[in-house]
């Protein structure tokens, strides 16, 4: 009860950036020890990601007439992080459209994505080449495609083609936890530009490339005990918010 | 896309007040037509009623120099989502003590029950008797103890004593979903007297009777289809916000 987050250390220490071991690690305690679990963290993450773009991106600010989204979700976690943005984008009166080529057999998942098409978030079944549409059709894209697990030598189709085009379109990218085709140490000089990077849990060591305006961390359920063993050093949130801009 | 929940129902229908069995046929159709998880939803709602904590109860507003809160959980659902609750206040730097004296079976409410544990959130092993000293110790009291499945003539102990103690403090309490030891319909004109009630979903048919100063209503998440179902007829959320006070 006498360590809450944010009095027992330096507040001018910096922020860590985790490397892909740290950032691993992290959520193998939170699974293992903490016994959180994984669909818990894909809700809290999936929010908080909502929240952000709320904040950038206010329904009042859209230069389209429809407040419309393109969320773009692979595979793995990170595209199930990016469903349940989707799905509180909704909520929140935006209209997010899911671009969700390689659906995962996780039964998880599944259910992340049978709440969206359940809440009649449309589905696309392929991504137009001619980047013109996307420009004309949505106001920003949520760039929830590759994560941490990804080695960015081996990205396969179609989220080669898909970063391809996401390199050309002229809309804001938000990237989830790291911009997709990235390493997440080292990053990638000649990949995407995110306006936008909402990290996970704290920013990994990529972050130092990364460019865009606006940058907030995600993750503030973090165990104090947690935080203090990974030298965190994460930023005061303030009232209740989920997310804190950097 | 073109149904958002503030749009197209008149928005001065009064909100529906549930039966127990409605409120029930909305939790079996999340569950087994949308596919969301327990998990996912008591995290959902623990969360929003901590934030509700925090509108009406501000840190910088408690009377006491320490931001303690007593949050008492029963074995059931309610008292999960107490458990979240109080996690959630623990990161929003409120220092909340669980006394959970019936613990479940049930691996998902244990899994809770670890994370509070490991967060270091202490556990009272006995609620004293002698209300002076709750009075004392506390800003305020948390009531996840009995919900919606409760049948308030056959409330057996602990849970009748805790009631007992409950009617006789002066602190103000906070009552998730339901008023602990109310029937969900018919009230309970000798029961507890929360100054706060967090409605999940929406407001059940006893909370005509509830007298109290702020009444929330939690579960912004509710899918379209089914408030339209449901002629729920909910309130219109402000930007990001996950309760709304009616």
């Amino acid at each position: 009860m006498s360590c809450p987050s944010t009095w027992s250390r330096d507040r001018y220490d910096p922020i860590k950036l985790l490397s892909k071991q740290e950032a691993e690690a992290i959520e193998r305690e939170l699974l293992e020890d903490y016994r959180f679990g994984k669909q818990q963290l894909i809700e809290i993450f999936g929010h908080a990601c909502a929240v952000a773009v709320t904040k950038v991106f206010p329904l009042s600010s859209l230069p389209k007439k429809q407040p419309t989204v393109l969320v773009i979700c692979g595979p793995e976690q990170n595209g199930a992080i990016g469903l349940v943005c989707a799905r509180h984008l909704r909520v929140y009166d935006y209209e997010p459209t899911i671009f969700y080529p390689k659906r995962s057999l996780n039964s998880l998942y599944q259910d992340f994505t049978t709440q969206c098409e359940k809440m009649d978030i449309p589905f696309l079944s392929y991504l137009p080449t001619e980047v013109q549409l996307i420009n004309d059709a949505y106001n920003l894209v949520v760039d929830a495609i590759l994560g941490l697990e990804t080695d960015p030598t081996t990205v396969k189709e179609p989220f080669a083609g898909i970063l391809t085009t996401l390199k050309q379109i002229k809309l804001p990218l938000v990237s989830l936890d790291i911009p997709s085709g990235w390493d997440a140490e080292t990053g990638h000089s000649e990949g995407i530009t995110p306006e936008v990077l909402v990290s996970l849990t704290a920013p990994k060591k990529c972050a130092t490339q990364f460019l865009g305006k606006h940058h907030f961390v995600a993750g503030r359920f973090l165990p104090y005990d947690l935080q203090k063993k990974f030298e965190l050093n994460l930023p005061v949130y303030s009232g209740a918010e989920c997310v804190i801009q950097l």
